[in-house]
C-alpha cells in the first residue's frame, strides 16, 4: 500500500556480483523511527567493520588480506558517513548507537567464528541479508535521510572478492563445502532474528503492536531468505 | 648535502596536536629504493590499521571506540592510497609488501599489547615516530611519488583524540602513568629498530654499506627520540 503524498520507493536495483535486490516496496511502506534506524545501522556497520578487519588480519594469504581489507574500507566509509549523518542531525553517534549495542553484540557473540572461511562467509551472507533488509526499511524514512541511508547500504562492499576467496577455499578442500553449508544455515536464523529486532522500532512509529508488524513483514522475510538461498547456490552450497 | 638539480626537501611543518616535525633534510638527502619504501610503508599502514581497529573494538566506552575508529579510518585511507600508488606503477600491492611482512610482524608481536591503554599509547607513539621517519625518508624518493608519500604520512591520524583518551585514563587511575611510562620506553627501542631496518634499502640504492648509512643517520635518530620525548612530556610521562 502506497499512501498518498508519500515518496514512492524506488524500484529494486541489482548490484554487480549480488543476487537481485529484495523488493523494497513492502518494507518501504513501514515508517521506522529515523533515529533508531540510524543508530542500529551505524552500530551494525561499526560491528561489521570490526569483523571484516579482524577477518582480513587473520588471512594467511597477503592478497586475500588486501582484498578483505578493501571490504573493511567500504564498510568503514559507510559507518563514517552514517556517523556524519547522525551529527548533521545534531546528535552524538555514540549516544544514538548505544541502545542497540547489546542486541548486536549478542548476535556477534552467537556467530563468533569457528574458522576463517566461516567468517568470510559470515561477511558475505550477513552483510548481504542485513543490507537488503535495512535498505528496504530505510525506504520508509521520510525526507533525504531515508534515501541516503538506502543508497549507502546498496553500495557493493565487495561481495565478488568474498565469493572468490570462498570458491578458492572450497576448490582446495572438498570438506569445506559441507562445513560452510552448515554454517550458512545456522547464520541465516540468527541474522533474521537480528533483523526482526529492528521491527520493534517500526511498530512504535506506526502505533501497531509488534506482532501485527511481524505478520505484515512475513513476505519480506521470505524474500530475504530467497536472496540468501541464491547466495548459497552461487557458492554451490545447499541452503 | 643537497645535490645539484635535486628537489630541495621542503622545510619541516608542524601538525596540529603533534610536536614539531623532525627536520627531514638529512634523511631526505638519502636515496631510498622507491619500491622498497612503498612496500614497507604500505604494509606498515596495513598493520597499523589492524592494530587501530582492534584497539577500537576493545574500547569499553562507545565514544572512545568511535574516536579510535576514526583513527583507523585515516590509517586505512592511507593504506588504500599507497596500494593505489603501487598499482599505478604497474605493480601488485601484495607482492610489493611481501618482503617486509616478516620484520613488521615480528615488531608487532614484540609490542603486542599488555593492556588497552598501552595499545592506545602504541598507536600514538609508534605512528608518530614511524610517520616522521618515513616522511623524511620519502623526501629522497625522486619525482612525484616521494612528495605524495611524504604528504600522505604527514596527515594527522588523530593524535589529539589518542592523547585525550590517554589523559582521561591517567586522570582516573594514578598507577596508569607509571605503567605507560615504562611501556613508552620499551616501545621506542623496538620502533627505532624497525626504522633502522628500512635503512638497509637506502644503503643498497646509494651503494654504501649499511654501517656507513647508520652513522650518517645518527643525528636523525636523535631527532626522532627527541620528538618521542616531547610526546611523552605532553602526557606527563617520563621518557
Amino acid at each position: 500500500m502506497i499512501r498518498p503524498g508519500r515518496r514512492r520507493p524506488t524500484a529494486p536495483r541489482s548490484r554487480r556480483g549480488t543476487p537481485p535486490r529484495v523488493d523494497r516496496i513492502a518494507l518501504g511502506d513501514l515508517r521506522p523511527d529515523p533515529e533508531a534506524l540510524l543508530g542500529r545501522v551505524a552500530y551494525l556497520r561499526l560491528a561489521l567493520f570490526e569483523t571484516s578487519s579482524a577477518v582480513a588480519g587473520r588471512a594467511t594469504d597477503l592478497a586475500d588480506r588486501e582484498a578483505i581489507t578493501r571490504v573493511a574500507a567500504v564498510v568503514l566509509e559507510q559507518h563514517t558517513e552514517l556517523a556524519r549523518l547522525i551529527e548533521s542531525n545534531g546528535l552524538v553517534p555514540a549516544v544514538v548507537m548505544h541502545p542497540y549495542t547489546a542486541d548486536i553484540d549478542r548476535y556477534r557473540r552467537r556467530i563468533a567464528e569457528s574458522g576463517w572461511h566461516e567468517s568470510v562467509l559470515t561477511l558475505h551472507l550477513a552483510a548481504g541479508l542485513l543490507d537488503d533488509f535495512f535498505a528496504a526499511l530505510a525506504g520508509g524514512v521520510p525526507g533525504q535521510d531515508g534515501a541516503r541511508i538506502a543508497a549507502l547500504l546498496e553500495r557493493d562492499i565487495g561481495h565478488d572478492a568474498l565469493v572468490a576467496v570462498l570458491q578458492t577455499g572450497i576448490g582446495a578442500d572438498a570438506r569445506l563445502a559441507s562445513r560452510l553449508a552448515l554454517w550458512g544455515r545456522r547464520l541465516v536464523g540468527d541474522t533474521l532474528l537480528l533483523a526482526r529486532g529492528a521491527l520493534a522500532d517500526v511498530a512504535d512509529a506506526e502505533g501497531h503492536p509488534a506482532t501485527t508488524e511481524q505478520r505484515r513483514v512475513e513476505p519480506i522475510m521470505n524474500d530475504l531468505i530467497a536472496a540468501h538461498s541464491r547466495r548459497m547456490d552461487r557458492l554451490g552450497l545447499t541452503a
